[in-house]
């Protein structure tokens, strides 16, 4: 605990100095960063293998080993991904809007960094170089709290990380590692008043349900993502309108399943089950299984090697995660919208359609982060929209929303200049 | 609890209601609303005296009875407050940013309402129907949880914005009134998480301490104020720079003591100690009672009328909302943000100063909403920022800081358009 302690304090320091640095100064010390860590790379590498051997005798799935897994490559990976931050624009002492008063008093609102930042996240060493650069180019301190299974390769990049910002004149203080990977540690930090200014938690439901209800800090939820796509009849009015509509679902639902901005229920207007219900069977045919309602599972018929189930209650509120698709038939745009204002999570949400007004509509009426006309759900990346490093993808209304770059971090002060005014 | 549930439900039908309407519609109804107040002024007077006469006979000190208190001519100030709110520019729809991205879509940032609020608030109530009329402009439906001393004022103008709202075609469940006036309410409210998306606490240090503390849903801190004021020794080179001085500091104490961005504590330079203390014991004789470091008394003098004390640490860290002002000497500018940093609350802070390279370090260094140079700190204040109607005025960094309007019940998403794009 006492450990912890000290870094806070140490972030705290750190704050009001990195808060002084200028863009250059902190693209100096972050290219020593990059520098370091290609400079270690055998230290990382060692460090890596010790998690991996550890996760693999521990029964970890391949799968998420994967995710943990370092080579040469990868860390090539972890060194561009600092250049790109480097590469940005700095965030802060951007004048947003600005004007003078009738008295003379001149106001302009002005982007500073937010404070310190802690992250709690899975085993992807990735994620711990690329969230301390983009945090320290936001001019905000950073604890790192990654997965216990990445202990030891967090370590070593954490390390190599502040002797390059030492190096490079910036400031070693602003990074810290959480080392005690105990759930205690998880509380110590979501309690933190005053000493962590916001918690983002990045991973499974669980954790971030933990977070939310434990935290006394400002907390960015991030990641879960329920997400429709909801076909208007007019997407489906020629045979080319058929084709691009499949497309789209196929992208948004197989291209990467396991993520969370792939489609997992579709929602089909009644006038168009006839015409896409086969089509959709014979595409996800030994792709994906179906879990359909009633009318859209008749409409479907039968098709050689696809599986259609019939739809519960529950795959309404599913974020599967996986080659299945949920199929629910609606009678308008409007209860389009309300079925997914209901059972969505803010996330990306997609209508197919050939008509303004609809499209227009469902526009305005859905609830969420990303609402796309015409386009898979796949987008909603912060690489994809031109941030640069991704934070994560806040599915919460509250000072952030949908992927999360460096502006996340930010918040401003009004600058006011007088000269002598009273009021 | 029965009742506040349905008033969740209520208002959360009103949101997706709300969000759809056009600015025509809401100041359509908005402006039915002040005159269903204009019409009712007999029924708000009436409640208003059972009110008052109760708050008397529980012996209320008469400047909280005065807070409390309504005739004709501060119901005029309140329909004129709505009117304002119906003058100002919708906030909802604005497009913040936009591009293309390479593969063709259209990506545009578009401000939309927040979701539900609640607001805790004294017994003020103009701050009823200010706070209805400015929310429901910013598209957000709002559940008033108003002192329980001003319950029967309260009911008889909720009753009438409502009827208004009605008749106007507005959406009269978007304006909610907690009415059993426990405290049980506020936990029922704190813990609303899915139903309110944001807790405005206004009032006293400790109601917004509870709030903080056991709020489940996100809350935006207001209105505690330990304000400086750092007289930089080039401030007071002539004597006519040193009246300025003296002017901004009488405007900044005793102006109007006990509100947020008076201030509170006076950083003087060394170097200026000489020149300004007797003037300051001048200015403030009979007026206010200082709290002296030892330097600075010692600087000060002896001035017929002038109370001097001794400060303590204590003065450091006391709002005084009150004839007080705190003096403590400090040795350069660093001296005096470090200071700021550590025992102010993040509202208003000035430098008097005739030397551009201190102003500016003031400005970078100090973290507050707010940041003057060579004027009062009374300026933070939504009205004279330009922002019309004021929810409070915020002291924390997240989602909105300082003074807030109708921006700070604003979320924003991303409206995606495309022509069939796949990843």
């Amino acid at each position: 605990m006492n450990n912890l302690k000290n870094q806070f304090v140490s972030l705290k320091q750190a704050q009001a100095q990195l808060a002084m640095e200028n863009a250059a100064a902190k693209n100096k010390a972050l290219a020593a960063a990059a520098a370091a860590i290609d400079r270690n790379r055998d230290n990382i590498l060692a460090a890596n293998a010790k998690d991996v051997e550890k996760a693999r005798a521990g029964g970890m799935k391949e799968s998420l080993v994967d995710r943990l897994f370092l080579n040469g490559q990868r860390i090539d990976g972890i060194i561009e991904g600092i250049e790109v931050v480097i590469r940005q624009d700095d965030p802060v002492g951007r004048v947003c809007s600005g004007w003078t008063l009738p008295n003379g008093l001149l106001v302009e609102q002005v982007t500073v960094p937010l404070g310190v930042a802690a992250i709690i996240y899975e085993s992807r060493p990735n994620v711990t170089a690329d969230c301390a650069a983009l945090a320290y180019k936001a001019g905000c301190p950073i604890l790192l709290r990654g997965s216990s299974s990445a202990l030891e390769s967090n370590k070593a990049l954490v390390a190599a990380i502040k002797a390059g910002l030492e190096e490079g004149g910036g400031i070693a203080g602003a990074v810290e590692l959480a080392v005690s990977g105990s759930r205690d540690e998880i509380d110590e930090i979501l309690t933190a008043r005053g000493w962590i200014d916001v918690v983002l938690p990045r991973g499974g439901k669980e954790l971030i349900r933990r977070v939310v209800e434990n935290a006394r800090i400002p907390v960015i939820e991030t990641g879960e993502g329920n997400c429709h796509i909801y076909v208007e009849p007019s997407a489906v009015a020629t045979s080319a309108d058929i084709d691009k509509v499949i497309a789209i679902i196929v992208n948004a639902k197989l291209q990467k399943p396991g993520v969370c901005n792939a489609v997992e229920t579709l929602l089909v207007h009644r006038d168009a089950l006839a015409t896409l219900m086969p089509k959709l069977a014979e595409a996800m045919a030994k792709k994906a299984e179906l879990r359909c309602d009633t009318e859209s599972k008749a409409a479907a018929g039968t098709t050689a090697g696809c599986t259609i189930k019939h739809a519960t209650e529950e795959d309404w509120e599913t974020e599967y995660l996986d080659y299945i698709l949920a199929v629910k038939t609606v009678g308008s745009c409007d209860e389009a919208i309300a079925h997914i204002n209901r059972f969505g999570t803010k996330h990306s949400e997609a209508i197919l359609t050939n008509d303004l007004e609809a499209a227009q509509r469902f526009r305005t009426g859905v609830d969420a982060a990303c609402v796309y006309v015409n386009a898979s759900t796949r987008f909603t990346d912060g690489g994809v929209f031109g941030f640069g490093a991704e934070l994560g993808i806040s599915t919460q209304k509250f000072h952030t929303r949908g992927p999360m770059g460096m502006e996340a971090l930010m918040t401003y002060k009004y600058l006011v200049s007088g000269s002598g005014q009273t009021r």
